[in-house]
């Protein structure tokens, strides 16, 4: 069956999240370990969905630490030889494969440059690894549908115990072992995502949006769209779709909002209410029973970054095979991709 | 005619640069006597087009200053109630009207956080410029057309000659005496970008991409063009595009790639060379002549950034006519968005 490989390692994922959510102590206390006198500011560096667990980083960090987090910007270190002191500064990058030419390039040159870097891969023996002072591994075992599912919620699970690492501002993110049990009730339920690809199958495009500690999601959901389903799936802010994309929405542009509940929740409802007036496609992904993808009740709601992204692998899945295509195989990707 | 007011406003362009080319040096001065003694880092914050201003800025800043920079996530400290140190760093919150309550409580919890902040607004009477260290004014006269167009073009010279002023990394961007000139010229030449919104005008979705300094502008337009032509336009960099999304692209996504050159023109053929061979409608907007819509020779790389964001203006403007809608008053939009 097509997509099978993509289903498989899907439903790894309560497993994975497990054993990461078992070793959190102890790399946490590594992370410490490695932390500068005064952090300055902490950076993450991805691409693709690495990207989006780093958008989860850069919140989660700057709750948790107090201090400034940000995104690194590539292409300064591999086009413009920008020279940047970074003393001072936590960095951590995120590549699935630990391959991608400018992610190493990238980490190399702001650990030349004085920051501490964290990399979070896939595979402990790569390059990327080996290039920073501490290597987090995923521990997700090899992943081989090109669309990456389980790589990508470890990464994120990753971010979040080196952000609760550094300062105690996120209190609650920290109960990584909610997770697996809040992912596998999740992945039991096909029929939400099923019956929502099936209502949006005819659609070429689509918005998902969020706000706050779920954007990630939102943006990691586009994307999985994106590369799966042929639709121009955009990932962007609640915030930002209020303040002028609105005028773009209309009964031919579907929407798809996640929350975790508060604080993001009043933002949902405000947007929900715009979506009625304009007639839109809308659904919902929240703890909210009556959700079109609903989650278990009851989780910190950073840890509703993760589950709302298998939703959204759910969703990307169904609405492929519903299109009738491939998940596993999106036509022109293969697995490394070698941007630099 | 409809759209008279956007034209209007766009027309004023070389006027409002000449004048902030006029006093960059007095400026710099003014922003140099705010720094701290170390800069830890500098962050930028804006909504709608004003962010895309600030990504700007992140750039530039971090190549002029060699030291990090980043975007602020305003839902930090109007949602999330963070408590962040801010000590050591520079902030610059961007808004056309001054007035958007979620930059103004943005700049005003990071200025009590410790940051030295600078707002750079069209009203020097708002709110937002009484919150701030240093006020800097785009002095680009009244807006009234909906899509800001002259107090974008503003905002990036701004940004420009802030980051000129935190160091000598980015020699050449504080040329901007070369910026009236080119506008002008571009603004000349209406007959490219009517043809371009002629041959697009039946797409209801498109691409607009580009890497490093151009990266702005292809979000700007993508903004722009969201906004004013009910078309799901979505702002990409090259690196991002071709990591993934590129399975989404066939003949019936057109994509727009803008490059001001070296270093990023190599991106933007590497990908030119892709959209071929997916028979995607593809156009380009460089210092090329060849190009679709061509910009004058000769600039500083940083400076297209700005000349850019002013074709796609021209484009918004172009297929909003064509596709039979008023530029002027995009259906669902104020002039001040109270997103908070």
């Amino acid at each position: 069956m097509s997509g099978a490989q993509m289903q498989r390692e899907m439903a790894e994922q309560p497993a994975v999240l497990q054993r990461i959510a078992a070793r959190a102590p102890r790399v946490r206390d590594e992370v410490r370990a490695l932390l500068p006198d005064r952090l300055d500011g902490i950076v993450f560096i991805g691409r693709g969905s690495s990207d989006n667990a780093a958008v989860l980083g850069r919140y989660a960090a700057e709750i948790a630490a107090g201090r400034p987090a940000g995104l690194a910007a590539p292409s300064l270190y591999t086009r413009y030889a920008a020279s940047v002191d970074f003393s001072g500064y936590l960095a951590v990058g995120l590549s699935q494969s630990g391959a991608t030419p400018e992610i190493i390039d990238t980490c190399k040159q702001l650990r030349a440059s004085g920051a501490r870097v964290i990399a979070i891969t896939n595979d402990d023996e790569s390059a990327l690894a080996g290039a920073c002072d501490l290597a987090l591994s995923t521990d997700a075992g090899k992943e081989i549908a090109v669309p990456a599912t389980k790589t990508v919620t470890a990464e994120m699970a990753l971010v979040l115990v080196v952000a609760t690492a550094l300062g105690d501002g996120l209190a609650g993110a920290e109960a990584l072992d909610s997770l697996p049990g809040a992912v596998d009730t999740v992945l039991g339920d096909e029929s939400s995502p099923a019956a929502l690809a099936a209502s949006w199958a005819h659609y070429d495009r689509l918005l998902v949006t969020a706000r706050g500690l779920q954007y990630a999601a939102a943006l990691e959901t586009a994307l999985k769209i994106k590369e799966t389903c042929r639709v121009l799936a955009e990932g962007i802010s609640i915030a930002d779709l209020l303040h002028g994309p609105i005028a773009a929405v209309d009964a031919g542009l579907p929407v798809l909002t996640m929350d975790g509940g508060d604080p993001t929740a009043d933002d949902s409802r405000l947007l929900a209410d715009r979506l009625a007036e304009l007639d839109a496609p809308a659904a919902t992904c929240s703890p909210d029973a009556s959700s079109t993808l609903p989650m278990p009740e009851g989780l910190h709601e950073s840890l509703y970054s993760i589950v709302a992204t298998v939703r959204g692998q759910q969703l990307a899945y169904h609405l492929s095979i519903a299109r009738g295509l491939d998940p596993d195989r999106p036509i022109g990707l293969t697995k490394v991709t070698p941007t630099n």
